[in-house]
């Protein structure tokens, strides 16, 4: 194996379990590919495996859903890259982890985005995401402090997507926070588009006003950053029924869906889920390969 | 809550999963207990609460089997724990991870032992543990390169549990390694020890030579340090059976027992395991606190 040779822009490493997203990325951005073998250990330790040699320049790929196992597997795969002789290694995190917790929301609490944030910063030189959730902070880099970090949004690969799917679609944003994407969006392709006001009372209560406008019969696609628990488009959808549109659909960047989120989505009247590759899951209708790449470049 | 008050020397503070182990160590050190609050999301994401107010000098205590997302846990109280004033933190960690990747066994394998126990000495200013698995690296600050490190031996506690309970027992140690603890229980307690000449094929093939004695109505007990796959135990336990003793007994410091190892002891013929509590398991009957009390005074 000789990547450096072939490749003068360098390798990018992925993990099993994002395997096929990262090497549409080393792909789409004219790099070699290899995978970090990881082997997990019934005692619950890791092993992690980097091929050899390393170039100069390296790239890491992995989503960190489900973040602790493989943030310590990102340490140990960093550090041992460091070892063979990588001088800069950029991550590419499609989906950040740790990104809600930006205060102390009681006394004691650990603010982990910036505490993640500082050890993402001592193993990378550099951080790619898509759309994190940030909320009190504004700029990436005061959550985590790498010497260069892009933040991307996942609304162009969003619109193309859209654009020929639907028939005169409406686009909703379920909240304030969502404006951002659904405007950026409806604006590219010329859609009408609202956003709502919610509520919120506890982790699963949640209120969403719709503002008033004629759905009957009409597409209607809510837009949103990340799907979690999945209640503010639940409550959303329930909401829309009443007006009897055509079709009710859901697009959203991160398709995180813990529990029984996609059931109760489908219960509340969604037809149809689509969602960007940055976490692996069933609704994965959109790759980000280009964009990834384009900021890798 | 005013804990520095109360006590001049500290506040111990323990984790949900390890809380019985860590208050008898609170109580036998003299330090207050408190628990830091550990929330696990959905989405895989830990939100750790410390209680408040921080004395200077604070213990924290968690045993490191299943590491991973202890570790990441940890990393968020010890950042914590710093930025609300604590200005030397110890870990008491009965056991410890990554303890047995100690070098490169194939290019490019993370060598965890090192990786890990950097990012365990930039969280902390001290360790305690116990027995841990050392192989190549002899001195635990090499491991874990704290500005305070203590190693404790569980066979002190191990042999007073032994003193009374058997009549004339005879101990083995399964493999050179075990030599260490199983000559340090015999000889406090006068008893007759041996130590048998393990070979290994793979992670589930061992051939376990006994040194040929009078096993013929013995009570018979096998020493080591650790107890993962138990194929060690097993494999010397299935050739005493041939000599006809009159019990098998097993005593670990370390229970980690993965997969079926407990039954296959049983199905092997051994009647009774007993281990310290360094790591919660049934057969927990050895309590560590007084030991670990001695090292943090």
């Amino acid at each position: 194996m000789s990547y450096s040779n072939r490749n003068r822009k360098g390798l990018l490493l992925g993990f099993p379990e994002y395997s096929a997203p990262a090497r549409g990325l080393a792909a789409a951005a004219g790099l070699d590919y290899a995978e970090i073998d990881v082997h997990h250990f019934p005692d619950g330790e890791s092993r992690v495996l980097l091929p050899e040699p390393l170039p100069e320049r390296l790239v890491i790929c992995r989503s960190l859903n489900q973040p602790n196992e493989k943030l310590v597997e990102l340490a140990l795969a960093a550090s041992t890259a460091r070892e063979l002789g990588a001088g800069e290694i950029i991550l590419v995190a499609p989906y950040l982890c740790y990104m809600r917790q930006d205060k102390a929301f009681h006394p004691g609490e650990a603010v982990s985005q910036r505490i993640i944030g500082k050890l993402l910063a001592s193993w990378f030189d550099g951080l790619i995401t898509v759309d994190p959730h940030l909320h009190r902070v504004h700029h990436l880099q005061d959550a985590v402090p790498v010497a260069k970090a892009k933040l991307l949004n996942a609304t162009e690969a969003m619109a193309v997507y859209l654009d020929s799917r639907l028939d005169n679609p409406v686009l909703i944003g379920p909240d304030e926070e969502s404006e951002q994407w659904v405007t950026a969006i409806a604006q590219r392709n010329q859609f009408e588009f609202h956003v709502a006001r919610k509520l919120r009372f506890g982790d699963s209560d949640v209120q969403v006003t719709l503002p008033d406008a004629d759905y009957r019969g009409r597409h209607i696609v809510l837009v949103d950053d990340v799907a979690s628990t999945g209640r503010t488009l639940e409550a959303a959808s329930r909401n829309l029924i009443p007006y009897q549109p055509a079709s009710i659909s859901v697009m959203v960047t991160h398709a995180l869906f813990v529990d029984d989120a996609q059931e109760r989505l489908k219960d509340a009247g969604v037809d149809k889920i689509w969602s960007c590759d940055s976490i692996i899951h069933p609704t994965n209708r959109i790759a980000l390969a280009e964009s990834l790449a384009q900021a890798l470049i």
